[in-house]
């Protein structure tokens, strides 16, 4: 097919109209993923996770520069919850990345969720998707650290980055993130403000009390810390250490074969969206289309019935087998 | 039924079983929600939202013990996202919620996500209709402010609060997780920390560069500041305030008739939830069990199909009529 050759020669314009046609669920652009999913699966991906303001898009603009300098291509997805903002003048560090668009080894794309139904996650898998079938050496998906589908997005990656940074509380509350069974790397940015040390302190402790038979491959996640932007030695330094350890990373999930096993697990987590998309979504596209969710809310709001029972019935109406 | 009047009555043990039982999914456990439901819809319920660290924990604590000086009972939703140290001896702030247990007009419970099928969503919702049923004026509901489901399970809320505290970067990355558009009121906590002018100016024209003609019934969100709790009078006039700002805001949706919007809203996210529940989770149920899903995985592995093109066979195998 002639857009699916496109997308592999590295076709700017069609990959970005093929992403936004998928965020805007076009049918005809889902055929598309079937046709280049078969050239996909050779990319490095590497996830961003921790909370706004850690300076997680500073950190990855510096990372492109560290891999175009290594000789590889790289594709990045900014991912955003869902802001009536999003994709206006207000992004600044969006416009930042953009002087990597007169590159064309760099793909760099902002996302935002756009429906209530989960749609993000499932927008990002087919972006990664495509990025992969570019050819793109390393693809880097960011997020914010919390939530579910934050979780769920960056669990695609092979290789996750936990961003911290200095004054935000204790320990205590990196944990409620339920972030540090999924790192693979922490660093610590803006190492240069107060409370650094205690910050570093914490995560040891955090780490050195996980049952290190948790570790897959024995990888015990290291912590790297990156200083300020204005001492631009140490910060490429900084940079340059952190790339080592993800390539390190990478390599021990490859040498360990502990990639198929996150690969299976990334498989799983993406068919359920899929699912939902493929089942969920259009019988509540009909019961919306028809009126029907209406009478159905307004019978809920007088507590003549309540969802659980209503979703029963639902399901036994549209499902060939329910109990 | 016994149960259905013990937990009108607001039997302490009898609400706790059910709320776990709901969590770990006990099928008989769903049945009591459908005849405590016809007692719920009373209830104000308040959702707090913010970053890890911005001391939702202490606010909502002084909160309690101000709607009890006012004569209301209160239930408190503690909601974690998942990790592996929740519901563990490390939760601090939980702990100290603790003192209120000898107060029988005060529930407090902490949630954690257990699943991977957002279940949490779920269970928090069940969670409050239990709450409500037990006659409880004021129902409570705290989790981190990022990620869709963090927004869902705030968004059940009638009186949306975001914590903020200053120091934690520009208002660009208040902005991106997207709490603009549900926040009904601002905490600026902290407040006699270094750089307070500053949010408050940002978040200032935030509001100021919002289209006013989108704030529902003219109620443009107040920004509350609250010091040091080492300032104890102070801290407890904050409180004060706050109380008094969400009542204005409840008092303002029920005099402009906007909680029926509201409302619907919410019944259509929770049911959203609950066909999830009753109409994909049986069916990966069944594709776990009999071992096809590990078959399918390899297939997509092996680059045979891809996710899409599964869903879309499953979604013919299990619904009545399939495109």
């Amino acid at each position: 097919m002639e857009r699916t050759k496109k997308i592999l020669d590295g076709n700017v314009r069609v990959v970005s109209t093929l992403i936004r046609n998928l965020e805007d669920r076009i049918p005809e652009a889902k055929t598309a993923i079937g046709s280049i999913y078969p050239h996909t699966g050779k990319a490095h991906i590497i996830g961003f996770t921790g909370s706004p303001g850690a300076g997680k898009s500073t950190l990855i603009d510096a990372l492109i520069d560290e891999y175009r300098k290594r000789g590889k291509t790289v594709g990045a997805l900014l991912v955003d919850p869902s802001s009536p903002f999003t994709g206006g003048a207000i992004l600044g560090d969006r416009v930042r990345m953009q002087r990597h668009a007169t590159d064309s080894g760099v793909f760099v794309r902002s996302m935002a969720s756009r429906g209530s139904l989960g749609g993000l996650s499932k927008s990002v898998n087919n972006a990664i998707h495509i990025l992969d079938a570019m050819g793109k050496d390393i693809i880097i998906v960011e997020t914010v650290g919390a939530g579910q589908q934050g979780i769920d997005i960056i669990n695609q990656a092979h290789t996750v980055i936990v961003v911290q940074i200095p004054g935000l509380g204790d320990a205590i509350q990196t944990l409620k993130a339920g972030i540090l069974e999924i790192a693979d790397i922490f660093i610590i940015n803006k190492a240069d403000r107060d409370g650094v040390g205690k910050l570093y302190q914490e995560l040891m402790s955090m780490l050195n009390m996980y049952n290190t038979d948790k570790y897959p491959g024995g990888w015990r996640p290291p912590i790297v810390k990156a200083g300020n932007t204005n001492n631009q030695d140490s910060f490429r330094k900084s940079v340059e250490e952190l790339t080592d350890t993800i390539e390190a990373h990478y390599q021990n999930l490859l040498s360990k074969d502990l990639l198929g096993e996150r690969l299976r697990r990334n498989v799983m987590i993406e068919l359920e969206e899929t699912l939902d998309a493929a089942i969920l979504e259009p019988i509540v596209t009909k019961l919306m289309k028809s009126g029907e969710i209406d009478r159905i809310i307004d019978k809920i709001l007088r507590r003549e019935s309540d969802p659980d029972t209503i979703a029963e019935e639902i399901a036994g109406k549209y499902l060939k087998e329910h109990h």
